[in-house]
Parts: structure tokens; sequence; C-alpha cells
């Protein structure tokens, strides 16, 4: 029986994969994941036998990797950004957990850079207090559960990140979330889109919530909503931690 | 003029660092930070001056970093984990920018991985949906909204990530947190603790809502606190995205 390495590899960039992620990959017999993911580490995994999937193909291959793992000594599993961050990690774990456990192979999980700490990075420092981190895709959640906790992360003045915030189908959601962020927050307060941070075509935009949904953004995209004391200036993007200064 | 790194040395473990914060490290000529967190890169960064302060002296250290950066080429300020994340980007950009153009160091953020996704990865996969991150230090931050932010996220079903849980000092505060999450959530609710992930001495232990507070918890602790779908089961906290399997 083989063990499951399962894979945050970062935002993007190489520079930005840690070395227990690096090492898990080269050292895997056989590479799982989105295609997307794939193509960012291709230079990495030459030779290696690899089951490359379309996206919504989550649960199938999961269970490849799975499968795979029963006959091969190392199985990488990998991930963008962090794996335990709307990532493979947590369906590897209960499909493998819904085995005997002599059919079960060993999983290990290998944290990353997630997408939300790289793109607060690109803006300065937006985070840096406490925050939220919301993802506006309905397709494993109830829209309804999507807004309440919009509502009350915004009523309680976090800084909130969105991930999948709008994709060519999905475009009125975003609009419904700046609405209800309007009802608590400041309509001057900063807004940060990160659009492919650590990958090639970076781009960022500090706008605010009145704004922001008139700039360009899609499913690379973060976004992140202030507090009631964030400021932007310069080109950053900051969230006091609440210091004298 | 100088250069500023804001450096986000991952949790621990030269393991868990990425190639662009060992670079930015091993080519600076000045190391800034809290002690600790020297200790974590002490083989790193032989021969180069270093700037070490105690606890609680965030500004002075930003101050002496900045300040360093006017005459040496490249300065590196280290936090542990993500620097964004209670760490030390936003103090330095804060402090950089009240200084004229000209006499201000450019400065630039690298992101680590972060000790929330660190010690998820140790539970297993306790994050993958929605969460908030909480800081319970009431230095900077008055208690009153610590304890609102804590009922907002609990109301609305987030899981709940607390940093800096308790100190020597502060004990009482991780007890009104569970009884203001037991307003909003099953006393069976899976509960995490991850002490020095990623670092000597690592443990973990998963308990439930009900009865987490008995269990050893300081400083180094990162507490995660399920959703109404977390479990756990052989050892792992896991939260389903929501596939069907």
């Amino acid at each position: 029986m083989g063990k499951l390495y399962v894979v945050g590899i970062g935002p993007g960039s190489h520079e930005d994969m840690t070395p227990r992620a690096l090492n898990a990959i080269q050292n895997a017999d056989t590479i799982v994941g989105y295609n997307t993911y794939i193509k960012l580490i291709a230079s990495l995994i030459e030779g290696k036998k690899v089951i490359g999937t379309a996206m919504m193909q989550e649960v199938d291959r999961c269970k490849m990797a799975i499968e795979e793992a029963k006959t091969k000594e190392r199985v990488a599993v990998v991930s963008s950004g962090d794996a335990g961050v709307y990532g493979m990690a947590g369906l590897i774990l209960e499909l493998a957990l819904k085995l005997p456990k002599n059919e079960r192979p060993e999983a290990e999980i290998i944290a990353g850079v997630s997408a939300v700490n790289a793109a607060a990075a690109v803006l300065g420092a937006p985070l840096m207090h406490d925050f939220a981190v919301i993802s506006l895709s309905d397709l494993l959640t109830p829209w309804e559960l999507i807004k309440k906790r919009a509502a009350a992360a915004a009523q309680a003045d976090f800084v909130v990140a969105l991930y999948n915030p709008k994709s060519k189908k999905r475009i009125e959601q975003i609009e419904q979330i700046r609405t209800i962020m309007l009802e608590h927050k400041s309509p001057q307060t900063p807004v940060g889109i990160v659009r492919a941070a650590s990958r090639d075509g970076q781009s960022m935009t500090i706008s605010d919530l009145e704004n922001f949904t008139k700039e360009p953004i899609d499913m690379f995209s973060l976004v992140i909503i202030g507090n009631s004391k964030t400021f932007s200036q310069e080109g950053f993007m900051i969230t006091p931690r609440g210091y004298e200064v």
C-alpha cells in the first residue's frame, strides 16, 4: 500500500512553493490534479505518470488518486495555494476513511502558501487583523448561507477575502455581496483585487466598496475588502494592527 | 537607499519556507526580528548583522529596520508564518509611508505558509470551507470587539481559527470564547489544538467544544473550531467541502 501526499503547491511560481511540497512532487511516482495546476508544475514532473482532470471532476480525481496509491509507492495530489483551503485535502481524507483500514493508503497533508496570503502580499498588508474567508461559489454551498456569512463578517468588521468572486456564468453574486457589505461598511472601504498572484500576468487594483465591481474580476481573481480601519496609500492597501505609530 | 523585505518564514521548519523567503534572507545584509523567530533561522544567517528584539517591541523593531535600510542594500524583517497575518507587514508599511518619498526605502512583502494553514495540515482538513481567523490578544484590540467577532463567526457557522488563544497571564478569554461558541455551535463540534506546528515538539489534540479548554493550550498553540459539518475520525479533523461521497 502506497502513500498519498496532498500537496499545496502555492499560488503559482515555483519560488513560492515550499521544499516539502517540491520534494513530495519530485519523489512521487504519479501526479494527480486539475489540468490547470498540472501545467504550473510541468517542468517538475517530466517522465512521471500524470492523471490530469478537468474542473468539477474533483470526486473522480480523488478516487483515482486513492486507487493509484494501492499499487504505487507515492502519489502526489496537487492543489494550488493551500490544499486545505477549498482544495483536495478534505475530499481525499473523506474518501480514504471510507475504506477498510487494510485497503487505505496513508495520507499526509502538505501546507502551501494560500491564495489569500499571496494576494495580500501583492496589495501590501490588507489582512493583518481578524479576517474571514468566503467562497462565492454556490455549487456546493447554498447561496443563502454564503450571504448570511458575508453579512455576519461585515457586521463584525472583519476584513473579508472572497474566493471565486465571479465567473463567466456567475456575475450577479458579487453585486449582491457588495450590497450586503454596504449595509455595514463605508462605501470608501478599500477593496483590493488581485488576479493571478505569483503567476505570469499578475495584476492588482485597489478600489473601494462603492466602485470595485466596475473593475475586471474573474475566477482567477481574489477580492479583499478592508475593515473600518483599512486605508490605501500610494498603491498599498493596509489594515493597521493597532500599534500607535 | 536600500530595500526592505518583509518575509514570512513559514511555521518553523526550513522545509516549509519558500525559496523566495530563503533568498531574501540569504541575500540580506541585516536581519531584523523577534528573537524567537531569529532562532528558527539561525543556521541561515551566520555572519550577518542581526537586530533581534524582545516581544512587544514591534514598533521599535520596525523603526530600526527602516533606519537600517537607509544605509544597507537589503534588510530582511522576519515574521513567523505569514508576515501579513498578525505579522510585521502592516507596521513596516505604515511607518515607511510616513516618511518623505526620498527618505523611504522600497518595501516588498513576501508571503509565507501561515500558521493557520500549517496547523490545519497537522489536523487533516479542518478549514476546507469558509473560515474566520481571530486573535484573542486584547493588547491592541478591545475585548468587546473580539467577542463580537467570535459571536458573528459562530452564528454564521464559520470554521473559526483562534490565534493567541491563551498565555500565562491571559487564561480567562478562551473560556469566554467557548461560552460564546456554545450559544451557536453544538458541544460536540470538533476542536483541534495544534502546538508548535512544523517545529520541534509539534503536538496536536482533537477535542470538542464542550471539553477543549481542559487541554493544554498556550501562546504557541493554534485552536481550530469546526463548523456544523466538521467531524473527527481516527485522528483526523475534517470539514467537508460538500461533495457527495
